[in-house]
């Protein structure tokens, strides 16, 4: 299949352009009068982009608790209450319902141009759920054309059911995680190292059994307080540590020096009134940088938004808007170990989203109000009226 | 009709509720069992609110700027410039392309959830093309079912064909406004008095004749410096002073002593990366505030995009979801002096949606990433799949 445009390929703004697959690989670009001959789809003006890329993701989960956003935002704190609040009520849902619920969420992402979403289990906090809600993810992935990375999140909170968090990190380190392994449920294990969640010794005994049991590790870092997490996941060789509004200047060097990425999540940052992730200071100092939208059911709930997370990344981080869209393209990639993923070199997947924009500046412009047109995953077309 | 719900009516949060709707109008509201009785419309747990306002918008415009946007954002000013692009390409437009741009623009704007939106004219800056951009709303409007206020804003840039601000504030004046109003084609003059723009005294001068043709008065004011357009504003009697990015504390004291609106635009704020209005300090002390997309060419251009500026109301300018929901509802229709919608008091128009939520704090938790499920206008149901 040959692709055309007179419009932007962006990142990088080759215009005109061509762009072949070939099982379902971009075999070949560049300019259109050097392609090589055969019927080609022209997309006219359109920007077109590599699919984006959302590497942080929480889909699992029942209930509403929009009467909470409102409650903080009038002064009340945000705690792991609600982690728990989201707990019992997904643990109440049937497995029919749940699977409504993240499908829905899915296909949202994918028909706003996400063509790869991560999708974190951490709603159950007990083997039996987590296992359930991966489940649950595996069958939804299997009828939602958008690529999912799955990462077992037991680690989200402590359950009411356990008396310390040492206990339960050693019940997540020894029981759950070979069981997830055991059943391939997940590639990723997630912790949130933070303050008052889990601590660095407890963070570092989970992500060693990850590692043992052939698992990726990632962790929320640097969200809540300055405790070094980030410098614990680079000695880790975590994939990625995601949030950091609270990461300083030793971080971010510690972060620029590794192959760890730096996932910033500024849709949270704002609607928590938090300090926002230093992301220009990241990108001067050479560090891998990703943006992802935090779905989730308690401090962002926008799934589908990506196109506005681009945007709020130039607006509110102090990126460009080619920085942005790198971020949320091949920097996700990056911080999902899918060096196929995000771009447009020859080789690599060919996820494509056709926008109605002309220019990727559109992203920061309309603040995400850019929506795909066509979209391709692997060089198939996807039915967006599905 | 007879609308019920098991939800929330916000901002008030009365739930359940029952609300009368006769002649177009709300007759009563209160609880269910207080109701007449009768067959009633159902919307179960759907959070129910007023219509949102949308007061500050211009939609009459063609060409793309989203590159200047890109450009913007890695260094280059902002300056008149983009404004005077836009006219050319608008001038360049026939009525075909634009009213079919404008209708675009407007049915997103329902869409989304405003059932009233302020269009500007503004991109055309000599009398033939202001005249006929406002001819292009009249008849757009009479085909979209949103109410429309339509504003003329000749005053939005000084035209290449000018020598001088003073000159062409003159023929704003003296030739525009008494063609705008004898054809009867705005409800509203406003004027962009801004440093390197319009100046006070030819703000005045405008002012004075928008009066004296009996049109209202709102103006572009504190947003790239503060000029005192916001006291003069109050002096002349405006409906509202919309951006107000550079108010200090005696603008917010002189607005909250009169009946002019502070109208505040995050969008474009951030867009610009400039700084915020003080809306905390205008609500402690008291002003009308209202929130508006400003949907515009350049700056932000996002049409159907209100529940997220309510959402950009309580994430960044301190707002609580109620207070920003108000804004965009109550405190729009202020601006637009028009005390018969945004609100839900018997005898206020009959215009409601019911949301894809439980609870107003969705607007906040979701960024905006909140739909409407179903609209009604002066009581009549809007067909949401036009």
């Amino acid at each position: 299949m040959l692709l055309t445009g007179t419009g932007r390929l962006a990142p990088g703004g080759l215009s005109p352009w061509a762009l072949l697959v070939r099982d379902g690989r971009i075999a070949w670009v560049g300019s259109p009068a050097d392609a090589p001959s055969g019927d080609a789809v022209d997309l006219g003006a359109a920007l077109v982009t590599p699919g984006l890329v959302d590497s942080h993701t929480h889909p699992v989960f029942a209930g509403d608790r929009s009467d909470e956003a409102a409650a903080r935002l009038e002064g009340a704190a945000y705690t792991d209450g609600g982690i728990l609040r989201t707990m019992r009520a997904t643990r109440a849902a049937d497995d029919a319902t749940l699977e409504t619920l993240v499908e829905t969420r899915l296909r949202a992402a994918l028909a706003a141009g996400t063509t790869t979403v991560e999708c974190k289990s951490g709603y159950g906090l007990s083997l039996a759920e987590e296992l359930r809600h991966l489940r649950i993810l595996r069958r939804v992935a299997e009828r939602v054309p958008v690529r999912v990375v799955t990462t077992f999140l037991g680690a989200h909170a402590v359950p009411p059911e356990a008396s310390s968090v040492a206990e339960y990190a050693a019940h997540v380190a020894d029981e759950m995680i070979p069981a997830v392994a055991d059943e391939r449920l997940a590639e990723f294990v997630d912790i949130f190292a933070d303050a008052g969640f889990f601590d660095l010794a407890s963070t570092e005994r989970i992500a060693r059994a990850a590692a043992a049991a052939g698992l990726g590790v990632r962790l929320h870092a640097e969200q809540l307080a300055r405790t070094g997490a980030a410098e614990l996941g680079v000695r880790l060789g975590a994939a990625s540590v995601d949030h950091l509004e609270q990461l300083d200047a030793a971080g971010v060097t510690a972060l620029a020096g590794s192959a760890t990425v730096a996932t910033l999540l500024p849709a949270p940052a704002i609607v928590l009134r938090d300090r926002l992730p230093p992301a220009r200071a990241l990108l001067d100092a050479g560090a891998s940088v990703a943006l992802a939208s935090d779905a989730n059911a308690g401090t962002y709930g926008g799934f589908g938004t990506m196109p506005m997370v681009i945007g709020l990344g130039a607006a509110l981080l102090g990126m460009s808007v080619s920085e942005a869209l790198t971020a949320a393209t091949a920097g996700g990639a990056a911080a999902l170990r899918r060096p196929d993923l995000g771009g447009l070199a020859v080789g690599m997947a060919a996820d494509l989203v056709a926008w109605d924009a002309d220019h990727e500046g559109a992203f920061a412009l309309r603040l995400g109000a850019v929506r795909p047109l066509r979209i391709w995953i692997a060089g198939e077309e996807i039915d967006l009226r599905g």
